[in-house]
Protein backbone atom coordinates (compact mmCIF):
# COMPACT_ATOMS: atom_id res chain seq x y z
CA UNK A 1 0.00 0.00 0.00
CA UNK A 2 2.93 2.67 -0.69
CA UNK A 3 4.42 4.64 1.53
CA UNK A 4 2.45 5.70 5.34
CA UNK A 5 3.23 8.68 7.63
CA UNK A 6 1.80 8.78 11.01
CA UNK A 7 0.75 12.34 11.83
CA UNK A 8 -0.27 13.12 15.57
CA UNK A 9 -1.41 17.37 15.75
CA UNK A 10 -1.95 18.34 19.38
CA UNK A 11 -4.67 20.87 19.52
CA UNK A 12 -5.07 23.30 22.38
CA UNK A 13 -8.64 22.87 22.47
CA UNK A 14 -10.09 20.41 24.80
CA UNK A 15 -13.32 21.61 25.70
CA UNK A 16 -15.92 23.35 22.83
CA UNK A 17 -17.10 20.80 21.76
CA UNK A 18 -18.13 22.69 18.46
CA UNK A 19 -14.72 23.35 17.91
CA UNK A 20 -13.49 20.01 18.45
CA UNK A 21 -15.80 18.85 15.65
CA UNK A 22 -15.32 21.13 13.33
CA UNK A 23 -11.89 20.08 13.78
CA UNK A 24 -12.60 16.08 13.13
CA UNK A 25 -14.71 17.21 9.96
CA UNK A 26 -11.24 18.83 8.57
CA UNK A 27 -9.42 15.88 9.59
CA UNK A 28 -11.86 13.56 7.47
CA UNK A 29 -11.48 15.65 4.57
CA UNK A 30 -8.57 14.39 2.66
CA UNK A 31 -8.80 11.24 0.94
CA UNK A 32 -5.76 8.84 1.23
CA UNK A 33 -5.87 9.81 4.96
CA UNK A 34 -7.32 8.09 7.31
CA UNK A 35 -8.55 9.59 10.84
CA UNK A 36 -7.58 6.68 13.73
CA UNK A 37 -7.70 8.25 17.23
CA UNK A 38 -9.16 11.31 18.52
CA UNK A 39 -9.09 12.54 22.45
CA UNK A 40 -9.95 15.75 24.16
CA UNK A 41 -9.37 16.28 27.62
CA UNK A 42 -11.22 18.77 29.19
CA UNK A 43 -8.73 19.13 32.25
CA UNK A 44 -5.55 19.02 29.82
CA UNK A 45 -7.65 21.28 27.52
CA UNK A 46 -6.38 19.81 24.77
CA UNK A 47 -7.17 17.40 22.04
CA UNK A 48 -5.04 14.86 20.28
CA UNK A 49 -5.73 13.23 16.62
CA UNK A 50 -4.00 10.20 15.09
CA UNK A 51 -4.03 10.19 11.42
CA UNK A 52 -2.31 7.30 9.23
CA UNK A 53 -2.26 8.74 5.52
CA UNK A 54 0.34 8.72 1.97
CA UNK A 55 2.93 11.64 2.22
CA UNK A 56 0.52 13.92 -0.02
CA UNK A 57 -2.17 13.10 2.05
CA UNK A 58 -0.79 13.96 5.08
CA UNK A 59 1.00 16.99 4.00
CA UNK A 60 -2.87 18.45 2.52
CA UNK A 61 -4.29 17.48 5.96
CA UNK A 62 -1.85 18.65 8.03
CA UNK A 63 -2.05 22.58 6.48
CA UNK A 64 -5.74 22.48 6.10
CA UNK A 65 -5.69 21.25 10.37
CA UNK A 66 -3.47 24.34 10.69
CA UNK A 67 -5.43 26.66 9.16
CA UNK A 68 -8.44 25.46 10.97
CA UNK A 69 -6.86 25.83 14.57
CA UNK A 70 -5.28 29.47 13.46
CA UNK A 71 -9.55 30.49 12.89
CA UNK A 72 -10.96 28.42 16.00
CA UNK A 73 -8.81 28.70 18.85
CA UNK A 74 -7.87 31.48 21.07
CA UNK A 75 -5.22 30.80 23.04
CA UNK A 76 -4.92 34.72 24.63
CA UNK A 77 -7.49 33.28 27.19
CA UNK A 78 -6.07 29.74 27.26
CA UNK A 79 -5.76 27.66 30.73
CA UNK A 80 -4.93 24.14 30.83
CA UNK A 81 -2.79 21.50 32.70
CA UNK A 82 -1.03 20.50 29.32
CA UNK A 83 1.86 22.83 28.37
CA UNK A 84 1.21 24.60 25.02
CA UNK A 85 2.50 27.57 22.66
CA UNK A 86 -0.05 27.80 20.03
CA UNK A 87 -3.37 26.21 18.73
CA UNK A 88 -1.59 23.94 16.74
CA UNK A 89 0.39 23.11 19.42
CA UNK A 90 2.49 20.60 17.58
CA UNK A 91 2.14 18.45 14.71
CA UNK A 92 4.44 15.02 14.85
CA UNK A 93 5.31 12.93 11.88
CA UNK A 94 5.67 9.11 12.40
CA UNK A 95 7.58 7.21 9.33
CA UNK A 96 5.32 3.96 9.73
CA UNK A 97 6.11 2.15 6.47
CA UNK A 98 7.95 2.53 3.33
CA UNK A 99 9.16 5.34 4.22
CA UNK A 100 12.44 6.89 5.63
CA UNK A 101 13.19 9.97 7.71
CA UNK A 102 15.05 11.96 5.70
CA UNK A 103 11.72 11.49 3.43
CA UNK A 104 9.15 12.64 6.71
CA UNK A 105 11.42 15.58 7.12
CA UNK A 106 11.17 16.70 3.77
CA UNK A 107 6.75 16.40 4.14
CA UNK A 108 7.31 18.72 7.35
CA UNK A 109 9.51 21.00 5.80
CA UNK A 110 6.86 21.32 2.45
CA UNK A 111 3.72 21.32 5.50
CA UNK A 112 6.23 24.64 7.41
CA UNK A 113 6.58 26.41 4.13
CA UNK A 114 2.56 26.30 2.74
CA UNK A 115 1.34 26.74 6.32
CA UNK A 116 3.63 29.93 7.34
CA UNK A 117 2.39 31.82 3.49
CA UNK A 118 -0.86 33.41 4.81
CA UNK A 119 -1.40 32.64 7.96
CA UNK A 120 1.55 35.00 9.27
CA UNK A 121 2.25 31.95 11.72
CA UNK A 122 5.52 31.06 13.09
CA UNK A 123 6.30 27.98 12.61
CA UNK A 124 9.90 25.84 14.46
CA UNK A 125 10.81 22.14 13.14
CA UNK A 126 12.52 19.76 15.72
CA UNK A 127 13.86 16.84 16.63
CA UNK A 128 15.13 15.07 13.37
CA UNK A 129 13.39 17.83 11.51
CA UNK A 130 14.97 20.45 13.16
CA UNK A 131 17.39 23.18 11.53
CA UNK A 132 19.81 23.12 14.35
CA UNK A 133 20.81 21.14 17.41
CA UNK A 134 19.09 23.14 20.33
CA UNK A 135 15.68 22.96 18.31
CA UNK A 136 15.82 19.08 18.25
CA UNK A 137 13.91 19.06 21.91
CA UNK A 138 10.47 20.03 21.72
CA UNK A 139 9.98 21.40 25.63
CA UNK A 140 13.20 24.09 24.78
CA UNK A 141 11.10 25.50 21.76
CA UNK A 142 7.97 25.60 24.07
CA UNK A 143 9.59 27.02 26.88
CA UNK A 144 7.64 29.99 28.37
CA UNK A 145 4.89 28.66 26.32
CA UNK A 146 2.26 30.90 24.40
CA UNK A 147 2.96 34.14 26.84
CA UNK A 148 6.72 33.93 26.48
CA UNK A 149 6.91 33.35 22.41
CA UNK A 150 6.65 37.19 21.89
CA UNK A 151 10.00 37.98 24.19
CA UNK A 152 11.31 34.80 22.92
CA UNK A 153 10.71 35.05 19.06
CA UNK A 154 12.45 38.64 19.05
CA UNK A 155 16.11 36.50 19.87
CA UNK A 156 18.22 35.62 17.24
CA UNK A 157 18.70 32.26 18.27
CA UNK A 158 14.91 31.64 18.53
CA UNK A 159 13.70 33.64 15.08
CA UNK A 160 11.44 30.56 13.39
CA UNK A 161 12.20 28.37 10.80
CA UNK A 162 9.07 29.82 8.44
CA UNK A 163 6.84 32.22 8.98
CA UNK A 164 7.33 35.80 10.71
CA UNK A 165 9.40 36.91 14.16
CA UNK A 166 6.31 37.84 15.93
CA UNK A 167 3.76 35.09 17.71
CA UNK A 168 0.09 35.20 15.41
CA UNK A 169 -1.84 37.07 18.28
CA UNK A 170 -4.33 34.00 18.83
CA UNK A 171 -2.88 31.43 17.26
CA UNK A 172 0.99 31.54 18.80
CA UNK A 173 3.21 29.41 17.70
CA UNK A 174 3.70 25.70 15.80
CA UNK A 175 6.05 23.10 15.53
CA UNK A 176 6.60 20.89 13.09
CA UNK A 177 8.82 17.52 13.54
CA UNK A 178 9.58 14.00 12.56
CA UNK A 179 10.11 11.49 15.42
CA UNK A 180 10.05 7.72 16.20
CA UNK A 181 6.70 6.46 17.42
CA UNK A 182 6.07 6.85 20.96
CA UNK A 183 3.65 5.70 23.15
CA UNK A 184 1.29 8.53 25.48
CA UNK A 185 0.89 6.57 28.82
CA UNK A 186 -1.30 8.04 31.38
CA UNK A 187 -1.72 6.69 34.82
CA UNK A 188 -4.25 7.69 36.94
CA UNK A 189 -4.22 7.64 41.22
CA UNK A 190 -6.44 7.34 43.26
CA UNK A 191 -5.83 10.96 45.14
CA UNK A 192 -6.89 14.07 43.95
CA UNK A 193 -3.23 15.64 46.03
CA UNK A 194 -1.40 16.51 42.27
CA UNK A 195 1.43 16.91 44.33
CA UNK A 196 2.10 13.37 44.82
CA UNK A 197 1.65 13.20 41.03
CA UNK A 198 4.35 15.37 40.37
CA UNK A 199 6.65 13.48 42.96
CA UNK A 200 6.09 10.18 40.98
CA UNK A 201 6.55 11.88 37.58
CA UNK A 202 9.83 13.55 38.98
CA UNK A 203 10.98 10.22 39.80
CA UNK A 204 10.30 8.25 36.77
CA UNK A 205 11.16 10.53 33.99
CA UNK A 206 14.81 10.86 32.45
CA UNK A 207 15.28 14.70 32.55
CA UNK A 208 15.33 14.47 36.16
CA UNK A 209 17.26 11.07 37.03
CA UNK A 210 14.49 8.75 36.00
CA UNK A 211 14.08 6.82 33.35
CA UNK A 212 15.72 7.54 30.39
CA UNK A 213 12.93 7.29 27.75
CA UNK A 214 10.34 8.32 29.85
CA UNK A 215 9.01 11.72 29.63
CA UNK A 216 6.75 12.93 32.65
CA UNK A 217 4.72 15.66 34.24
CA UNK A 218 1.74 15.72 37.26
CA UNK A 219 -1.66 16.63 36.09
CA UNK A 220 -4.89 17.53 37.74
CA UNK A 221 -8.25 16.05 36.11
CA UNK A 222 -10.27 18.50 37.41
CA UNK A 223 -13.67 17.39 36.40
CA UNK A 224 -12.83 13.60 38.14
CA UNK A 225 -10.46 14.95 40.78
CA UNK A 226 -7.89 12.67 40.33
CA UNK A 227 -4.21 13.54 40.09
CA UNK A 228 -2.22 12.29 36.51
CA UNK A 229 1.09 11.21 36.03
CA UNK A 230 0.90 11.87 32.03
CA UNK A 231 4.00 10.18 29.97
CA UNK A 232 5.21 10.06 26.74
CA UNK A 233 7.33 6.84 26.60
CA UNK A 234 10.17 7.68 24.01
CA UNK A 235 10.93 4.08 23.26
CA UNK A 236 9.24 0.98 24.34
CA UNK A 237 11.47 -1.48 23.34
CA UNK A 238 14.67 -0.47 25.99
CA UNK A 239 11.72 0.89 28.13
CA UNK A 240 8.64 -1.71 28.44
CA UNK A 241 5.43 0.34 30.04
CA UNK A 242 5.25 -2.30 32.86
CA UNK A 243 8.40 -0.93 34.52
CA UNK A 244 7.22 2.19 34.43
CA UNK A 245 3.79 1.20 35.41
CA UNK A 246 5.30 -1.37 38.49
CA UNK A 247 7.80 1.75 39.42
CA UNK A 248 4.70 4.33 39.65
CA UNK A 249 3.41 1.24 42.15
CA UNK A 250 6.06 1.46 43.88
CA UNK A 251 6.14 4.81 44.72
CA UNK A 252 2.92 5.21 45.14
CA UNK A 253 2.83 2.98 48.16
CA UNK A 254 5.00 5.60 49.76
CA UNK A 255 1.78 8.16 49.92
CA UNK A 256 -0.58 5.11 50.78
CA UNK A 257 -2.13 5.73 47.53
CA UNK A 258 -2.59 2.94 44.28
CA UNK A 259 -3.29 3.03 40.97
CA UNK A 260 -6.51 3.45 39.74
CA UNK A 261 -6.75 2.90 36.14
CA UNK A 262 -4.04 3.61 33.19
CA UNK A 263 -4.68 4.63 29.49
CA UNK A 264 -2.68 4.72 25.86
CA UNK A 265 -3.43 7.10 24.17
CA UNK A 266 -3.59 7.40 20.24
CA UNK A 267 -1.54 4.14 18.89
CA UNK A 268 0.72 1.97 20.13
CA UNK A 269 2.91 -1.02 18.67
CA UNK A 270 1.76 -4.08 19.14
CA UNK A 271 4.77 -5.16 20.35
CA UNK A 272 4.70 -2.77 23.68
CA UNK A 273 1.61 -4.77 24.58
CA UNK A 274 3.17 -7.67 24.17
CA UNK A 275 6.27 -7.25 25.91
CA UNK A 276 3.84 -6.11 29.10
CA UNK A 277 2.18 -8.87 28.85
CA UNK A 278 4.87 -11.43 28.59
CA UNK A 279 6.32 -9.81 31.68
CA UNK A 280 2.94 -10.49 33.24
CA UNK A 281 2.33 -13.72 31.92
CA UNK A 282 6.54 -14.98 32.89
CA UNK A 283 6.97 -16.18 29.36
CA UNK A 284 10.57 -17.23 28.93
CA UNK A 285 10.10 -16.80 25.56
CA UNK A 286 8.68 -15.04 23.09
CA UNK A 287 9.20 -13.71 19.71
CA UNK A 288 6.82 -11.03 19.16
CA UNK A 289 7.43 -10.84 15.16
CA UNK A 290 7.21 -14.52 14.69
CA UNK A 291 4.19 -15.28 17.17
CA UNK A 292 2.03 -12.40 15.88
CA UNK A 293 -0.48 -13.84 13.86
CA UNK A 294 -1.48 -10.03 12.02
CA UNK A 295 2.49 -9.55 11.65
CA UNK A 296 1.88 -12.35 9.13
CA UNK A 297 -0.27 -10.52 7.41
CA UNK A 298 0.83 -7.20 6.63
CA UNK B 1 -2.43 -11.70 -0.57
CA UNK B 2 -5.41 -13.34 -1.60
CA UNK B 3 -6.34 -16.28 0.75
CA UNK B 4 -4.71 -17.26 3.72
CA UNK B 5 -5.16 -20.83 5.67
CA UNK B 6 -2.53 -21.29 9.02
CA UNK B 7 -1.57 -24.91 9.38
CA UNK B 8 -0.93 -26.66 12.61
CA UNK B 9 0.25 -29.98 11.88
CA UNK B 10 1.82 -32.28 15.45
CA UNK B 11 4.08 -35.03 15.05
CA UNK B 12 4.98 -37.75 17.61
CA UNK B 13 8.91 -37.56 17.46
CA UNK B 14 10.24 -34.48 19.64
CA UNK B 15 13.50 -36.17 20.08
CA UNK B 16 15.08 -37.41 17.09
CA UNK B 17 16.94 -34.26 15.77
CA UNK B 18 17.76 -36.16 12.27
CA UNK B 19 14.17 -36.61 11.69
CA UNK B 20 13.21 -33.54 12.91
CA UNK B 21 15.40 -31.80 10.43
CA UNK B 22 13.90 -33.98 7.98
CA UNK B 23 10.53 -32.54 8.32
CA UNK B 24 11.49 -29.46 8.77
CA UNK B 25 13.01 -30.04 5.19
CA UNK B 26 9.78 -30.93 3.87
CA UNK B 27 7.98 -28.01 5.74
CA UNK B 28 9.88 -25.35 3.61
CA UNK B 29 9.44 -27.26 0.43
CA UNK B 30 6.38 -25.19 -0.81
CA UNK B 31 6.34 -22.50 -2.69
CA UNK B 32 3.78 -19.86 -1.15
CA UNK B 33 3.68 -21.48 2.54
CA UNK B 34 5.84 -19.91 4.78
CA UNK B 35 7.15 -22.01 8.20
CA UNK B 36 6.40 -19.67 10.85
CA UNK B 37 7.50 -22.11 13.94
CA UNK B 38 8.49 -24.98 15.00
CA UNK B 39 8.58 -26.49 18.46
CA UNK B 40 9.73 -29.82 19.36
CA UNK B 41 9.45 -31.20 22.97
CA UNK B 42 11.27 -34.08 24.49
CA UNK B 43 9.17 -34.83 27.36
CA UNK B 44 5.95 -35.18 25.06
CA UNK B 45 8.26 -36.41 22.17
CA UNK B 46 6.09 -34.24 19.90
CA UNK B 47 6.82 -31.48 17.36
CA UNK B 48 4.22 -28.95 16.12
CA UNK B 49 5.01 -26.92 13.11
CA UNK B 50 3.04 -23.83 12.14
CA UNK B 51 2.69 -23.46 8.47
CA UNK B 52 0.80 -20.12 6.90
CA UNK B 53 0.06 -20.26 2.96
CA UNK B 54 -2.29 -20.23 0.16
CA UNK B 55 -4.92 -23.37 0.01
CA UNK B 56 -3.02 -25.08 -2.65
CA UNK B 57 0.26 -24.50 -0.90
CA UNK B 58 -1.33 -25.66 2.26
CA UNK B 59 -2.92 -29.18 0.66
CA UNK B 60 0.10 -30.38 -0.83
CA UNK B 61 2.63 -29.37 2.02
CA UNK B 62 0.41 -31.49 4.23
CA UNK B 63 0.15 -34.19 1.65
CA UNK B 64 3.96 -34.29 1.67
CA UNK B 65 4.26 -34.31 5.28
CA UNK B 66 2.10 -37.01 5.82
CA UNK B 67 3.88 -39.07 3.56
CA UNK B 68 7.32 -38.60 5.30
CA UNK B 69 6.10 -38.70 8.77
CA UNK B 70 4.53 -42.37 7.66
CA UNK B 71 8.08 -43.18 6.19
CA UNK B 72 9.75 -41.73 9.32
CA UNK B 73 8.01 -42.01 12.38
CA UNK B 74 7.74 -44.94 14.14
CA UNK B 75 4.38 -45.12 17.02
CA UNK B 76 5.43 -48.83 17.75
CA UNK B 77 7.87 -48.03 20.76
CA UNK B 78 6.32 -44.41 20.69
CA UNK B 79 5.82 -43.41 24.89
CA UNK B 80 5.54 -39.32 25.29
CA UNK B 81 3.57 -37.47 27.76
CA UNK B 82 0.98 -36.26 25.03
CA UNK B 83 -1.34 -38.36 24.06
CA UNK B 84 -1.28 -39.70 20.18
CA UNK B 85 -2.95 -41.92 17.67
CA UNK B 86 -0.19 -41.53 14.43
CA UNK B 87 2.95 -40.44 13.42
CA UNK B 88 1.19 -37.53 12.11
CA UNK B 89 -0.86 -36.95 14.80
CA UNK B 90 -3.50 -34.19 14.00
CA UNK B 91 -3.12 -31.65 11.10
CA UNK B 92 -5.75 -28.81 11.88
CA UNK B 93 -6.55 -25.79 9.06
CA UNK B 94 -7.23 -22.58 10.49
CA UNK B 95 -9.01 -19.92 8.14
CA UNK B 96 -6.68 -16.60 8.40
CA UNK B 97 -7.52 -14.40 5.53
CA UNK B 98 -9.98 -14.08 3.25
CA UNK B 99 -10.74 -17.64 3.47
CA UNK B 100 -14.39 -19.47 4.58
CA UNK B 101 -14.55 -22.31 7.48
CA UNK B 102 -16.48 -24.00 4.25
CA UNK B 103 -13.64 -23.78 1.97
CA UNK B 104 -11.15 -24.64 4.54
CA UNK B 105 -13.54 -28.02 4.83
CA UNK B 106 -12.83 -28.68 1.08
CA UNK B 107 -8.89 -28.18 1.50
CA UNK B 108 -8.99 -30.97 4.46
CA UNK B 109 -11.31 -33.20 2.53
CA UNK B 110 -8.54 -32.71 -0.69
CA UNK B 111 -5.79 -33.76 1.61
CA UNK B 112 -7.73 -36.35 3.11
CA UNK B 113 -8.44 -37.95 -0.19
CA UNK B 114 -5.04 -37.42 -1.32
CA UNK B 115 -3.47 -38.93 1.59
CA UNK B 116 -5.14 -41.90 2.24
CA UNK B 117 -4.07 -42.81 -1.63
CA UNK B 118 -0.95 -44.99 -1.61
CA UNK B 119 -0.48 -44.29 2.40
CA UNK B 120 -2.42 -47.10 3.38
CA UNK B 121 -3.49 -44.66 6.56
CA UNK B 122 -6.66 -44.04 7.84
CA UNK B 123 -7.97 -40.55 8.33
CA UNK B 124 -10.34 -39.20 10.47
CA UNK B 125 -11.88 -35.79 9.50
CA UNK B 126 -12.78 -33.16 12.63
CA UNK B 127 -14.46 -30.11 14.31
CA UNK B 128 -15.96 -28.03 11.62
CA UNK B 129 -14.71 -31.17 8.97
CA UNK B 130 -16.50 -34.09 10.88
CA UNK B 131 -18.70 -36.38 8.82
CA UNK B 132 -20.62 -36.78 12.08
CA UNK B 133 -21.06 -34.91 15.02
CA UNK B 134 -19.41 -37.72 17.48
CA UNK B 135 -16.51 -36.76 14.98
CA UNK B 136 -15.96 -33.07 16.33
CA UNK B 137 -14.66 -33.81 19.50
CA UNK B 138 -10.21 -34.60 18.73
CA UNK B 139 -10.18 -36.41 22.01
CA UNK B 140 -13.29 -38.82 21.23
CA UNK B 141 -11.16 -39.99 18.08
CA UNK B 142 -8.25 -39.95 19.78
CA UNK B 143 -9.79 -42.23 22.65
CA UNK B 144 -7.40 -45.15 23.39
CA UNK B 145 -4.15 -43.69 21.47
CA UNK B 146 -2.24 -45.55 19.04
CA UNK B 147 -2.58 -49.14 21.57
CA UNK B 148 -6.30 -48.95 20.72
CA UNK B 149 -6.77 -48.26 17.47
CA UNK B 150 -6.68 -51.72 15.74
CA UNK B 151 -9.86 -52.31 17.71
CA UNK B 152 -11.37 -49.12 17.75
CA UNK B 153 -11.53 -48.87 13.92
CA UNK B 154 -13.28 -52.75 13.64
CA UNK B 155 -16.02 -50.92 15.23
CA UNK B 156 -19.15 -49.47 12.32
CA UNK B 157 -19.21 -46.11 14.23
CA UNK B 158 -15.64 -45.64 13.92
CA UNK B 159 -15.11 -46.48 10.09
CA UNK B 160 -12.00 -43.76 9.21
CA UNK B 161 -13.24 -41.15 6.11
CA UNK B 162 -10.77 -41.99 4.21
CA UNK B 163 -8.27 -45.00 4.15
CA UNK B 164 -8.44 -49.04 5.34
CA UNK B 165 -10.32 -50.14 8.58
CA UNK B 166 -7.45 -50.94 10.02
CA UNK B 167 -4.56 -48.52 11.58
CA UNK B 168 -0.99 -48.24 9.75
CA UNK B 169 1.03 -50.52 11.42
CA UNK B 170 3.57 -48.36 12.06
CA UNK B 171 2.05 -44.74 11.57
CA UNK B 172 -1.15 -45.44 13.11
CA UNK B 173 -4.34 -42.66 12.43
CA UNK B 174 -4.21 -38.97 11.41
CA UNK B 175 -6.92 -36.64 11.74
CA UNK B 176 -7.67 -33.88 9.64
CA UNK B 177 -9.58 -30.44 10.70
CA UNK B 178 -10.69 -27.17 10.60
CA UNK B 179 -10.95 -24.87 13.61
CA UNK B 180 -10.95 -21.20 14.98
CA UNK B 181 -6.74 -20.11 16.07
CA UNK B 182 -6.37 -21.33 19.34
CA UNK B 183 -3.69 -20.67 21.82
CA UNK B 184 -0.96 -23.39 23.06
CA UNK B 185 -0.31 -21.97 26.78
CA UNK B 186 1.77 -23.86 28.99
CA UNK B 187 2.29 -22.73 32.84
CA UNK B 188 5.69 -24.79 34.62
CA UNK B 189 5.13 -24.85 37.91
CA UNK B 190 8.14 -24.87 40.44
CA UNK B 191 7.76 -28.83 41.62
CA UNK B 192 8.65 -31.86 40.38
CA UNK B 193 5.39 -33.17 41.41
CA UNK B 194 3.67 -34.24 38.63
CA UNK B 195 0.32 -35.20 40.77
CA UNK B 196 0.30 -31.06 41.72
CA UNK B 197 0.13 -30.29 37.95
CA UNK B 198 -2.56 -32.65 37.07
CA UNK B 199 -4.84 -31.27 39.72
CA UNK B 200 -4.48 -27.64 38.65
CA UNK B 201 -5.35 -28.89 35.18
CA UNK B 202 -8.61 -30.74 36.77
CA UNK B 203 -9.80 -27.20 38.02
CA UNK B 204 -8.92 -24.97 35.36
CA UNK B 205 -10.78 -27.31 32.47
CA UNK B 206 -13.91 -27.15 31.16
CA UNK B 207 -14.29 -30.71 30.63
CA UNK B 208 -13.69 -31.06 34.36
CA UNK B 209 -16.09 -28.35 35.77
CA UNK B 210 -12.83 -25.22 35.37
CA UNK B 211 -13.80 -22.48 32.10
CA UNK B 212 -15.45 -24.03 29.13
CA UNK B 213 -12.74 -22.32 26.73
CA UNK B 214 -9.84 -24.50 28.38
CA UNK B 215 -8.68 -28.01 27.66
CA UNK B 216 -5.90 -28.74 30.28
CA UNK B 217 -3.25 -32.13 31.06
CA UNK B 218 -0.96 -31.86 33.43
CA UNK B 219 2.66 -33.68 32.34
CA UNK B 220 5.74 -34.06 33.65
CA UNK B 221 9.01 -32.20 31.63
CA UNK B 222 11.74 -35.21 32.69
CA UNK B 223 14.50 -33.66 31.57
CA UNK B 224 14.03 -30.66 33.80
CA UNK B 225 11.92 -32.45 36.57
CA UNK B 226 9.76 -29.80 36.09
CA UNK B 227 5.60 -30.14 36.22
CA UNK B 228 3.64 -28.40 33.52
CA UNK B 229 -0.64 -27.39 33.02
CA UNK B 230 -0.30 -27.95 29.29
CA UNK B 231 -3.35 -25.89 27.55
CA UNK B 232 -5.37 -25.27 25.12
CA UNK B 233 -6.77 -22.15 24.93
CA UNK B 234 -9.66 -22.19 22.91
CA UNK B 235 -11.39 -18.68 23.01
CA UNK B 236 -9.17 -15.93 24.45
CA UNK B 237 -11.85 -13.20 23.61
CA UNK B 238 -13.91 -15.19 26.33
CA UNK B 239 -11.56 -16.41 28.50
CA UNK B 240 -8.09 -13.94 28.61
CA UNK B 241 -4.48 -15.32 29.42
CA UNK B 242 -4.53 -14.08 32.22
CA UNK B 243 -7.49 -15.06 34.28
CA UNK B 244 -6.17 -18.77 33.52
CA UNK B 245 -2.83 -17.93 34.30
CA UNK B 246 -3.69 -16.33 37.69
CA UNK B 247 -6.16 -19.09 38.96
CA UNK B 248 -3.19 -21.71 38.09
CA UNK B 249 -1.17 -19.34 40.07
CA UNK B 250 -3.55 -19.46 43.13
CA UNK B 251 -4.12 -23.04 42.95
CA UNK B 252 -0.60 -23.21 43.06
CA UNK B 253 -0.48 -22.21 46.14
CA UNK B 254 -2.16 -24.31 48.37
CA UNK B 255 0.59 -26.95 47.53
CA UNK B 256 3.45 -24.13 48.19
CA UNK B 257 4.23 -24.08 44.84
CA UNK B 258 5.04 -20.97 42.44
CA UNK B 259 4.80 -20.37 38.58
CA UNK B 260 8.23 -20.86 37.28
CA UNK B 261 7.64 -19.55 33.84
CA UNK B 262 5.37 -19.96 30.72
CA UNK B 263 5.03 -20.14 27.10
CA UNK B 264 2.95 -19.79 23.85
CA UNK B 265 3.64 -22.74 21.36
CA UNK B 266 3.30 -21.43 17.84
CA UNK B 267 1.28 -18.36 16.96
CA UNK B 268 -1.02 -16.28 18.67
CA UNK B 269 -3.80 -13.10 18.02
CA UNK B 270 -2.05 -9.87 19.07
CA UNK B 271 -5.49 -9.45 20.84
CA UNK B 272 -4.69 -12.23 23.54
CA UNK B 273 -1.61 -10.52 24.47
CA UNK B 274 -3.05 -7.12 24.18
CA UNK B 275 -6.21 -8.33 26.37
CA UNK B 276 -3.66 -9.52 29.21
CA UNK B 277 -1.07 -6.28 29.07
CA UNK B 278 -4.55 -3.95 29.15
CA UNK B 279 -5.51 -6.13 32.38
CA UNK B 280 -1.99 -5.56 34.28
CA UNK B 281 -1.88 -2.54 33.24
CA UNK B 282 -4.69 -1.68 34.38
CA UNK B 283 -6.21 0.35 30.60
CA UNK B 284 -9.71 1.00 31.56
CA UNK B 285 -10.24 1.85 27.75
CA UNK B 286 -8.54 0.09 25.01
CA UNK B 287 -9.39 -0.53 21.56
CA UNK B 288 -7.43 -3.34 19.91
CA UNK B 289 -7.92 -2.63 16.18
CA UNK B 290 -7.65 0.77 16.26
CA UNK B 291 -5.15 1.63 18.70
CA UNK B 292 -2.47 -1.05 17.33
CA UNK B 293 -0.47 0.38 14.74
CA UNK B 294 -0.25 -2.95 12.62
CA UNK B 295 -3.88 -3.59 12.51
CA UNK B 296 -3.67 -0.10 10.37
CA UNK B 297 -0.87 -1.82 8.03
CA UNK B 298 -2.80 -5.20 6.95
Amino acid sequence: MGQLIQCVPNFSEGRDAKVIEGLLDVAQSVEGVTLIDASSDESHHRTVVTLIGNPAGIEEIAVRLMRYAVEQIDLTAHQGEHPRMGAMDVCPLIPLKGITTEECVEVAKRIGQRASEGLALPIFLYEAAASVPARRNLARIRKGEFEAMANKLQQTEWQPDYGPSAPHPTAGVTAIGVRQPLVAFNVNLNTADLSIAQEIARSVRGSSGGFKHCKAIGVMLEDQQIAQVSMNMTDTQKLPLYRVFECIKLEAKRYGVSILSSEIIGLTPGQALADSAAYYLQLKTFDYQQQVIENHLI
